[in-house]
């Protein structure tokens, strides 16, 4: 069994973004050699997403808006865990319904997807560093 | 590390449907005669679901109507994804909630469940042809 | 590869209790002797989740309203699963919200994680026993 560990950094310039992460995915998927296996990419923070959906600026506005009407931002009081003097409780419950992490198969050295398949990296909470991990493991 | 690569096929009659295919991934593991391993079954489509929950038909009814109230499907006009000509903007929220994706452990040779542990197929766009991936990994 | 498998048990005093697994799933990696590798780590039953976020009393009060108020408990009748004899439909519905599993890295013999992760248990219908199953792979 081989492995590889990666990581991907970002500083967002607003507080809720969503950044297409495949290419450099892939990259890493071609660097370990790996031709069957499993790659893991989690947000290693936890007002964050990694998510595999479609690259349509439209649905981005559109869960944009629907994770502010599940989970609003404001009031910013409603919210036990921002007493801590957070104000980012919200992204902690839009993070749980898009998820922490995707597992995607390896085969034949490349991302096996399907036609529309993109790994994005949601930010909830950002305007400071934060990285996702990489994790491939295979032969 | 031997590994096995397998497809499902669906073309649901219906927008919505609820498709238990634990049987065909059992039967893939078997196929493969990995005895303790991981594996990975995905939607290979970003408006359909792969989850594990009770097969019971109730329970399929709650989760479709509670899924209606939370990203609902009309007016198709309320979501911005749509402009694009398409009308399946809520299937691509709905996925999200349910998830693309579950990693099962293989014991023995087995799927290794709870008592109740079904492994489903959810179709939220469907009347076309769509597909999931099965990926086992393992010794 | 190698690979050990663990199982975590639970009897929770409460309908809906959020339980800190991350010593516990610690001590089978080290257990396990694997340096890099993933691990799995399911609840067996399907009115629970297992998540990662954060270990702050205050989110997990905003995690448990914010569940209720997506998926309330009560009226029971709302739910056709109920007319089963069950009164536990809401907590089928929360898991989904939460996710079944988590998958997490292992290197260099640890949980890779970020400086905030912790590994949760979510109940969502306790007071009878349960069970997480932990699944490591790797070298």
């Amino acid at each position: 069994m081989n492995h590889l560990r990666e990581e991907i950094w970002f500083n967002t310039p607003n507080r809720r973004d969503y950044i297409n992460i495949t290419a450099k995915v892939e990259e890493f998927v071609r660097k370990s050699g790996i031709q069957n296996g499993l790659v893991l990419i989690n947000a290693m923070h936890i007002t964050a997403s990694v998510y595999i959906n479609d690259d349509e600026p439209g649905l981005l506005e559109d869960y944009d808006e629907w994770l502010e009407k599940l989970a609003p931002h404001a009031p910013t009081s409603q919210y036990c865990h921002n007493r801590t003097g957070e104000d980012n409780a919200d992204a902690h419950l839009k993070r749980q319904i898009m998820g922490r992490e995707v597992v995607v198969a390896i085969t034949d050295g490349k991302l096996d997807f399907g036609p529309w398949e993109q790994i994005f990296y949601a930010e909830f909470d950002g305007r400071r560093k934060k990285r996702v991990l990489v994790k491939i493991i295979g032969e």
